[in-house]
C-alpha cells in the first residue's frame, strides 16, 4: 500500500485548509503553483479530460505508472467532496474507490470504471476492501494529509513517493502534521531529477 | 552566497527548540538520527576531530566541496555559542566566520585559521564583511533557521544546498517557518540520489 502526492519543499500539500471550504483566489493560485508540473503531463491532462498536449518524457512516465500500478484508491470525505463536483463525468480513477466516511450512502457508479464505495468502519477496513478490489495491482492512499496520517501511524503504508515542487508556502496544510515519527522507519529507495519537480520514494518499515 | 544544511524529511534542521538551553537525552537521538550521515563522512570526522575512517563516496565529496567553496561563514549568535563549547579548539571552520549578536566582542582568533567576528550593525554588514573576507570564494550562512530566513526573505540567498535525510520528526525547529514565499523564486538544480541522504540543490531567484 502506497501514497503519492506533491508536496512544497517546506512540506505542505495545500494552502492553508480553508475554514469555510470555498477556494479563495489565493488559495488556488498557491495550489496551482504546487501542481503546475502535473497540469503540463499528458497522461495527466488526458486522465482529466483537460485536452491534448502535455509532456511526454520522464514526468509523464511517472504520473503513468503510478496511476498504472493503482487497482484501488482510499481517500478521506473531504477530497471526495472537494472533487466530485470537480472530476469530469468519467472520474479519472477508473477503479474502485474507497472513501472513508460517516455518512451512509449506496455505491456510485461512474462512467469509465469508476465505483465510490462509502466505508463507515475505519481505515483497517477499507485497507482488506481496497486490497480485495485491487487484485495483483496496489492500493493507494489518495489522501488528504489526515487519511495518510492515519495509516502511516498505524504502520499499514509500505511505500511512498512525494514529487517536491520547487516552492515554498511558508504556511499551509502538511502532509506530516502529527505523524509519530517513534513507530516509523523511513529507506530511501529512490531520487529522481527532473527540471520540474524532484521525485523522492522510500519504502517505509516499522521502528 | 548559500546555505547547506540537513533537513528531515517533514523540514525540520532541529528537534523542538530547548527552552532552558540544555539538550536532553530525546534531543540528542533525534539530532543525531538527523545528522547521522555527516558524521559517517570521511572529511567531516577529520575536519571535526572525531578520528579517522569513514566514507569515501559522494556524500564525502560533497561535504568536502562545501567546505573547499567556503570562504567565510555567517551565523547566529545562538549557533555560535551552542558551538563555542564544542568545537574542537581548532574549529572546524578555518576562515573568518561573523556572527550575529547583539554582544560587543573582540574578534576571537582559534587556532587553525578561524577567527569569530562579532557583528551588531545587522545581516547586511555581516554579509559585506564576509564577501571582502571570503574573497573568490563564496559566503556560507551556516545557520541557524533564524538567519537564514532572514537573508531569504531580504532576497540575498543565491542558491542553497538540502541533505534531505529520510527521517521524519512530526515536531521540531522548522527550516522555512516565517518564510515570506511571496518574493521568493526557486528553480532546481540538481537531486542527487545516494543510500544515506538525497541532496536537493535549488538557485534562488527573485519573484
Amino acid at each position: 500500500m502506497f501514497f503519492s502526492v506533491t508536496m512544497s519543499l517546506d512540506g505542505c500539500i495545500a494552502p492553508e485548509y480553508m475554514q469555510l471550504g470555498q477556494p479563495t483566489e489565493k488559495w488556488l493560485d498557491q495550489w496551482m503553483e504546487l501542481q503546475k508540473y502535473v497540469f503540463q503531463q499528458r497522461f495527466f491532462r488526458q486522465n482529466l479530460k483537460l485536452g491534448d498536449g502535455g509532456e511526454t518524457g520522464r514526468d509523464n512516465r511517472i504520473v503513468e505508472e503510478t496511476f498504472n500500478r493503482t487497482g484501488a484508491s482510499i481517500m478521506g470525505k473531504r477530497m471526495f467532496e472537494g472533487g466530485e463536483h470537480n472530476w469530469p463525468e468519467e472520474a479519472p480513477f477508473h477503479t474502485s474507490v474507497f472513501v472513508l466516511t460517516h455518512e451512509v450512502r449506496q455505491p456510485w457508479e461512474r462512467p469509465g470504471g469508476t465505483t465510490f464505495h462509502f466505508v463507515n468502519d475505519g481505515i483497517e477496513s477499507a485497507l482488506r476492501q481496497a486490497r480485495e478490489a485491487a487484485g495483483q495491482r496496489d492500493v493507494r492512499i489518495a489522501g488528504g494529509a489526515d487519511v495518510i496520517r492515519q495509516y502511516l501511524n498505524a504502520g499499514l503504508v509500505d511505500e511512498f513517493s512525494l514529487a517536491v515542487s520547487p516552492v515554498l508556502f511558508g504556511a499551509g496544510l502538511r502532509l506530516f502534521d502529527g505523524i509519530d515519527p517513534r513507530g516509523i522507519a523511513l529507506e530511501i529507495a529512490e531520487a529522481i531529477n527532473s527540471p520540474l519537480v524532484t521525485h523522492l520514494n522510500y519504502a517505509v518499515h516499522r521502528k
